[in-house]
């Protein structure tokens, strides 16, 4: 749940537009890895300084500049300088507790997002943002840490005649976001597991753990949709933005991107109901053992307590008692309490208790 | 359930654009069936090689090629290449997890809708997406197995004398919709009998089981909302759409069909609320069962052991105890109890216990 | 409730636009009875052949033709064809499903609505379609049986120097949606009385059928909102349509129409809350009186156990027991028995359980 | 609750603009007092006769009628004649059962307006509807009965030198609602006040009386909403309209009235959400006390009836049960029956049930 | 709780614009502090009279107003006639109570908003309302008492060479108005340790006054939201207004502004959802509790109560019951309800109830 609301995440009272890092050191080193392509070529660098990108960026039609780690303010007050960036982007890439979003400065894009994944043991979300700045000709993306998401769109970039090497720095920007929304189909899938299995667990064998479980999946659901629904906006309005960094060829994609954003919020939307169910199914299924508790109580007590009352009456010292002396008496109320038990156990058969 | 989110829906990682067939290999062979008609006369063929359909569809005013089974990729691509269909086109029809919705392409629209049926036990709804692509003159239909949901449609265009032949591509792909929708008002009236021998269970028998069956049926709900609702949508941007491959004398068609689609959602909802209220009397029924527990257990238990408890203190062995010689000692406390009993008995009547 | 949802009411298959009265058979004879007015006299006619409305259209400022049962295709088709009517919408005017709308076919305006009316034992709700067919000078109503809502319009176009003669066809369309909606207001009054009738039967006696009573109002809610609501739409469009159908004189009236609309909503939506109100109230009465029985059998329980303890103490066997052989040994364990009885039932008083 | 659903309300069958007074007859006698005043002085006149208020009206910048008591149909159909009024608006002031609403009738606009106040006895909130007609130069309201909510606005008039001498007749109507919103706040006031008391009652020793005290105000709560949230666009439209009648120096009080319905809307949302979660506090305290009395009924037998079986084996009656005849048997038993019940005891500590 | 509703806070009757302090006197002194600065120096005095104010105002780009405690209506009525404030706008600052919201009125902007802090003890909310005046060259700011949230912004005016110095009077508006924003954090940062130490108690062991805690903070969320919320359109409304008060180099700050409102709404609203959870959670674990109440007196009544019945029988006193002769008789029995209480143990065993 830690991700829900990361303690510390403002610094109130500092300037707007102060850059401090906010957040855990999540990436040790800054690694800055370069793409300059055209439809001939590709030329991939790690570069160590900042001013090695722009050289690519004026040889290339399309320049991806990829930013692993946040901590090293240096290199994006440098990156922020040479591009042209707006001290308020370089706050908000620094600051990794923003809702996604897009803004549109003139020259640049600048969009917000969310990437998800399981950490290594496979039971919790981990949360990384990542922020891409689009320009005319180049992309710049900035990630918490190396990450593999993004590993198919550099392969399509390295093979040659895909269609990403021909289209300009706006279709790599939409394949980016495209491949973190590719991914969020992974993570739906694995939750759809863990409710699956919740599912049987409350049929075979519910418990006050089970309960517990279908809250903190609710609260993880909380918590990706606090991500992705902003990213129906942000798509949208990448869509309908009047600029010419979004080619028309690029937005068909686009729309595309949208359906799948959509699709993503309708299944988070299912799957709260399908949890709201289970929790329903859970009250009653307490309030059904409560029910059977109750009866196994009822049928031994009512059946019992009577016959006892019979026994205590006959072993009552009064000195006249004609029935003690009888020859038969013992058999007698034996006989009847047999059947008075016999008729108890009829009349529960009958109320479907037994 | 297993229609609400299909595992390995999407390829993660993959270039958009990739032809991949996703989804069960529901029909083995792909079928082609080209009708190609004017208003006077049908030619109706089954075709194998997708260069047939381009000779009937320059031969007549309306052609319309239907393809069940999606399978075979290399169909798709030849009909995509002499129809001149985008790839994000083909990839979404070949992807059978889609959201329906309508999109212009200029030259032609594309639609995605879902069909549903029971299968043979009529115990499941069976979902099946269809792709429709409606161009100038000719309409490409693509359904994953070969379906009977579309035989009425090919009935009137084989006999004479109806609108269908009259009018051209657009009608056809509007009666071809309507079809669909006009299926779901017999999976809706199912639902209804379904929910109608629930309600019966409810009031004669509830036990576990019906809470399961109402909770399983909402959640068949929640799915087929999940693939009426976008379509309210795609036949309301159909109407609207400012394009030429819809006639003026087909928008007010599609204005039924839009009134049908929103009785379908409204049937949807009231069908909704209806198990909710089931759920509300499931619940009160179990309470009041577990009421009529307490009550014969108050009941046995609070006649009982107080005679019990008369008879435990005649029952002890204190050498001195006047009672225990009287000569009728034994009769009064036998008395005694017997009104304890009725006085009992008599309370719980006033409390209408009994 | 089987008007929330009529079997069979759709025919899935038929091509649209073929006239198949779907409903039940409501009313034996179709009855059509027609009114001519001006401001100077009126004349009304019991006609047999629909060429008869023809004449009496031509020779007056307004006419009303009333239409009384739907099973007879033969004059619809007839109508259909004098005045000049879409076959769609002849086609609505026979599925008796509809929900309320309201379409401009620019020479008439067509439109459903629903009629609420009590049967005769006054327990259940009749739900009853009506059609309004408004032409430029001439009102066309279909009901599916002769009824009495209609009267007092009926009446007002007989008596002179009332509003209703001076002005046209428009005017008179909307006094019959008036009625209807009128109308529901005395539906609405009955169901305000059994909701009443509820709320005290739920202080006095709640029962489990009372809870069933509860739904099954809630159910009508859900049957009468989904026809009153889409009304509104529709008399909101009505006034908003750019039609010289509707004069502006009528405008003022349909403003006044929606707003007891409205009203009813609101009054649907105030009942509904008020209904769910009295189910959280049933509940929690039930769970009150669980408690007071739980109360009388820990009272009893508390108070006899332990003292039955006490006497079967005493009623042991043991050779030695130097108790038994006191002289006021049982006096004093009566007084004893006694004294924690007291202090019980003290300690219950304490705690307000008695 | 009768304010809820007035019976009778609507006099279905009735022609549109047909006079009738519908409510209780509030008032016995109808009173008009007209005041005329401008910057210079002030006429204050109480008269008799519907003329008389024309002269006053002809002689004075801004002249307002107040009409209480609208059983009297006569008196109203000579203002409506004098100032033009339809005959709709006539009837509406007539039907006390109107939702607030404004209309434009472009020589005047119609407002009606609900007033609440607590009866004598403070227990009951009673609701008075008021309609106003703003004029070019005049405002005439209708009351039900004569109430004091205008008195502070009608001392504003008699002294001079304050704002509302100075502008006209929207002035006017703008502080008759604004002395309306006021009161509200008066009532939101006793209504917290209620609330606040019924929270003290619940902490202290709820009971099957608080739940409904809470339901009664959750009702009472509805039936304020009903009125005051049609208010919040009454005023949003008056700000909005396109009319001369209202000025723009008026504008921008109206744009405060509306801040304070907001305000209204706001308060009333916020109780309501608190008495839910009253309501969930109440069902979870009925659960905790049904717990204790099932902990006491536990412990007690659960220590009890062990040891009563303990006692009933030494009670049997067998010819050879060596313990009987140990010399300290007895004492060995009670011990044994001691120990037992303190092992219980502190189990039940462990527990934390005690 | 005292925030949600404050008693008296309007008082009906008055005039509207009538100056009157509603709201606890906070503050004892008024102190008014004035910043004049522009690009290249500070002027920064504590002033007795408004008439100070004024020099400043024309000596500077920019200056700022600040005025602590709002009963001495003096000097407000003078800051009022200086620069021209409509007396309504002097009547709601005044009025403690506001929704927050913005107005336009041509030469200046006015603000209400809502200040957050927790009060020495860090248990309660304390709530401030700060009002704002933005001229096209001046800021007034009013405060109910002294606080120490603007530090940081009179901090950053004390040093030169940051942004605020350079921009004007609309950049230290929103730097207000931020520096609020930014406190909203500090107060959610607590709530959500609340939120969190709550959650462990409820593991661990939750109690009565666990669901009080429960309510009390939604009853704070509640008071929250309904001060954050408007916000959002009051900073919504501050960037699109079409005004010359607020230049285009600014709009790009109340952007991220606005972002961060929306970040507390989202963060409110989870809050809330998870508040929500935990009252299920709560709930259920009331019932498990019971449950296991229930299952500790059936077992032991269900094991006892049979041997109890047994050992009655052989306390019969019949003078002829051949088993009280059997030499082995008594221990037979020993063994039999051994027998009998060893398979009931395995039955709960089996049913999982111990």
């Amino acid at each position: 749940m830690a991700g829900i609301y990361r303690k510390g995440s403002r610094v109130a009272g500092l300037p707007p537009g102060a850059l401090v890092h906010i957040g855990d050191r999540k990436s040790e080193k800054v690694e800055i890895t370069v793409f300059g392509y055209n439809e001939s070529g590709v030329e991939e660098r790690e570069v160590d300084r900042v001013e090695e990108c722009l050289e690519l960026r004026d040889n290339h039609t399309a320049t991806w500049i990829n930013v692993d780690g946040l901590h090293c303010i240096d290199v994006l007050e440098k990156l922020g300088q040479h591009f042209g960036i707006h001290h308020l982007v370089l706050e908000d890439i620094l600051d990794t507790d923003q809702r996604p979003k897009i803004e549109d400065y003139g020259d640049y894009l600048y969009m917000v997002l969310k990437m998800f994944y399981y950490d290594e043991t496979g039971s919790e979300i981990i949360t990384e943002q990542v922020s891409i700045v689009l320009g005319s000709n180049y992309v710049i993306s900035f990630q918490e840490r190396p990450g593999d998401v993004f590993d198919p769109v550099r392969e399509r970039i390295r093979t040659g005649k895909v269609r990403i090497r021909k289209l300009g720095a706006d279709y790599l920007a939409y394949a980016l976001v495209d491949s973190i929304v590719d991914n969020y189909f992974v993570v739906l899938e694995k939750l759809y597991d863990r409710i699956e299995s919740l599912e049987e667990e409350l049929v075979v064998n519910p418990s006050g753990s089970t309960l517990k479980t279908i809250h903190s999946l609710k609260n993880e659901m909380l918590f990706l949709r606090r991500s992705v629904w902003p990213l129906r906006e942000v798509v949208g309005r990448m869509e309908r933005l009047d600029t010419v960094l979004i080619r028309e060829t690029t937005a068909i994609y686009l729309r595309d991107l949208y359906d799948h954003i959509i699709q993503t919020i309708d299944t988070l939307e299912t799957f709260r109901e399908m949890l709201s169910g289970m929790i329903d199914i859970y009250l009653s299924s307490i309030s059904n053992r409560m029910n059977e508790v109750m009866k196994v109580l009822t049928i031994i007590a009512t059946i019992f307590i009577p016959l006892s009352f019979v026994a205590g009456v006959y072993g009552m010292n009064f000195d006249y008692m004609p029935e003690l002396s009888w020859r038969w008496g013992y058999y007698a109320v034996l006989l009847l309490m047999a059947g008075a038990g016999i008729f108890m156990v009829m009349y529960f058969k009958r109320k479907k208790w037994i």
